[in-house]
């Protein structure tokens, strides 16, 4: 929390272990001036907060009150805002904003965060923001989006700091000192060879605590990561977490420096891959946000359940096999939800593990075999265990050890392969090149409803029948 | 990819978008230098890998081989590797170590590598490790273990650059240049008041194109965050990922300066913090790792398929009370856990968007409301489209229009609950303090479950008997 931002609320009102500034007194102050229209007050409120805070307030309200508080802020619009705002509410303020406003609120940005606003415009809209631009700026933004989405190179910034790799440390200061717009935030020089060619990487406080004549190429960190401009984002992010990288390279296909990526973007990437896998696990489009209206939602949700649905009905035609059976014995209508519904967790629990080890690259083909392995082995001991006990809720309940024991035997069976299903199909999934965040709890959950039902009811059928 | 781990695998086998340097080849080359006991082939090989990559491989092999490959690895062993080394399998290579080799690995590291080291040994092997230790170094750790697990003390590095407010850009640079122990990596210098309380960041890069004789204060960065040392880890890189922090100053309980934390060990907090998320909203244990064996698997996963068996008795129990109806019409066994299981699904996507929003701060007091009711009214529109496909499957299926009307009417009661759950739920157990990703998912289905049955079984009988 800032100093600054502590001025909205007094800090006795606020929860020491919360990082985040934006509180609803805050918010309900805002929109309260937004409602008298006191405009000063309104800019009084705003000055402390974050742009990011200001994004996040003007998601959480409705688009009613954003769009009042957008035409009282006015010319105090900030293009930082633009940046943190959600891709679902960007277009609506874009167009609330006056052409003056974005005009200047743009000109304000760096060419990358340009890029990033762009991305997700129609033409139109994207045209009217070329526009504005200077005339090296916009070179720059449409250069960068000749890359394809979601590539090294929408992400990296242009403006690199290099320096020959024969220089030494007073030759290398002398030109920073007389380099007039150096980006606002770099790290490292990036040392390149006559080619234009990455070499390596100087941290700039190693740099700082060198003497002049020392050579830049004896200071180069261990770490240097060099990514291709056309790399998946992801990727890139991985890369950085995976060896604690705090800015890299990007090279074109002819190995020359493009740009440099740096660590809070590719942090930003993380986020947003980790928002992606949680929520297509669960079935939700993802690029669902909390201030989508009810029809978006709605549509988002849709399709999953639309596939659940047939999931459902294949069950229900196994269930229909066994008509006669339950209408003898009406226990086993009872009792088969039971068997299905352990199938479908177990095979979550195994499917979650197996995406997110796929996500982090620790499940490979020098491991595959044994984790499978365990897997079954693991609904094994599971199964066993849950029989035991659902064999005696058999007995108990309906006072028919036969029924405890098909109940029991239905278990063991869904349990293990409820374990080989979560594993094999999202590997599977992974080697045909089909996210299996997206694809595999569909699958999973018919094969553990669909062999649920049917072990339990056909051992059902040859046991008690 | 480095330019050292391309020589492990020649360049046209390597997969161009993958970020990743250990391939299955590399593991395969190392695994055979194990077995024929080639210690200066396992050496050549090892050593263009990343300590990040070398801690996968010891991951992903089985615990026979990966006791050979340490010990015919022998000293090569490096405390990084120690640091990148997944918690579960870290014991059980520290105690596989020849104390020589780890006294020589630990005293490599910088103390906040060792803190992150020792908190989850026992106490007898972090004897061990202290003992080994400079003085100054082990004082250092013994303070950082003071704080609380997962806490801003325990994250951040105790070495910080710092210079009084005061201060000129050439009195910091010759500062720097004279000083003989600066950290590895530091990014901003922290200028502090005369009683060490931080007051703002410079970044280097700035310091750099900067006259010597301008104050430190007029280059201080927009953006400055301090954060208190016992702020939990997860707010703290909640903070870096929301206002793009590079580095961030931490203070003790009088505001005083005690040390810094950075992006990269933010960024490795953000990742681990999803992870916990998404195995948790699974029903995974949050610990579970791929190296773990069956039985610590089966224990993990345990827990929460007891929660799902009673759930799924509790949701049997109902059936039981509509035994007659049953038997008297069995298509309603045939077609009852297609409600369920839709209930479940609705209920789970807007679960986990409630858990996400929840844990990025998107959903507050400010909008709770208008969150909940969009969810009911998502519930209400897929639940009447879904309403009039299961009637006409009802009618056309089984004959009956009031079997398709009581399936219709079941059907959007329950994704309308369903959506009320799903947000209602993780919200309420969030003010309470438990960790919705945790509980949310065992409450909702409960929920959906008995709701689905109950509806769908109740109007049959009144409208079918």
């Amino acid at each position: 929390m800032t100093e600054e931002t502590e001025q909205a609320v007094p800090d006795e009102e606020r929860d020491e272990d919360d990082a985040y500034s934006l509180q609803r007194k805050d918010v309900a102050a805002i929109l309260y001036a937004v409602d008298i229209g006191d405009r000063e007050k309104l800019v009084a409120l705003m000055e402390p907060l974050h742009a990011a805070d200001i994004a996040d307030l003007l998601e959480q309200i409705n688009a009613f009150d954003r769009m009042r508080l957008i035409k009282l802020y006015g010319k105090e619009f900030d293009g930082d805002i633009l940046s943190e705002l959600d891709e679902s509410i960007r277009e609506e303020v874009i167009n609330a904003l006056h052409p003056e406003v974005l005009a200047e609120a743009v000109r304000e940005l760096e060419s990358d965060d340009v890029v990033d606003l762009l991305e997700d415009l129609d033409e139109a809209q994207q045209e009217a923001i070329l526009e504005v631009l200077d005339n090296s700026d916009r070179v720059a933004v449409e250069k960068s989006l000749t890359y394809p989405e979601f590539s090294a190179g929408r992400l990296m910034q242009r403006e690199v700091v290099m320096a020959p790799e024969h220089w030494n440390v007073g030759e290398a200061i002398d030109y920073l000192r007389n380099t007039e717009d150096l980006p606002e935030q770099f790290y490292h020089i990036v040392l390149v060879d006559p080619k234009l060619r990455p070499v390596g990487n100087v941290t700039l406080g190693r740099l700082m605590a060198s003497r002049r004549e020392v050579l830049l190429r004896s200071l180069i960190s261990e770490t240097f990561h060099v990514i291709p401009v056309t790399r998946d984002e992801g990727e890139v992010a991985y890369a950085f977490n995976q060896y604690h990288l705090i800015s890299a390279p990007v090279v074109d296909e002819n190995e020359r420096l493009v740009g440099v990526i740096t660590i809070d973007d590719a942090m930003a990437v993380l986020d947003e891959e980790h928002e992606e896998d949680i929520l297509r696990l669960a079935g939700v489009g993802e690029e669902s946000r909390l201030s989508d209206t009810v029809l978006e939602t709605t549509k988002q949700r849709f399709p999953w359940l639309a596939v659940n649905l047939l999931t459902a009905v294949l069950a229900s035609l196994v269930i229909a096999q066994f008509e006669t059976a339950i209408a003898q014995v009406v226990a086993l209508a009872v009792l088969m939800p039971i068997v299905a519904s352990m199938g479908g967790n177990a095979g979550t629990q195994a499917l979650t593990v197996a995406v997110r080890a796929l996500a982090t690259k620790d499940l490979t083909g020098s491991n595959v075999w044994r984790v499978i392995r365990r897997e079954v082995m693991v609904g094994l001991v599971n199964g066993l265990v849950f029989a035991l006990v659902m064999g005696l809720v058999g007995l108990f309940w309906f006072g028919s050890a036969q029924l405890g024991g098909v109940i029991a035997a239905a278990m063991v069976i869904n349990l293990v392969v409820a374990g080989l299903a979560g594993i094999v199909i999202p590997v599977v999934l992974e080697r045909l090149k089909v996210d299996p965040a997206l694809a595999s709890g569909a699958f999973v959950t018919t094969v553990t409803d669909v062999v649920g039902f049917f072990a339990f009811l056909g051992l059902a059928v040859l046991v008690l029948l």
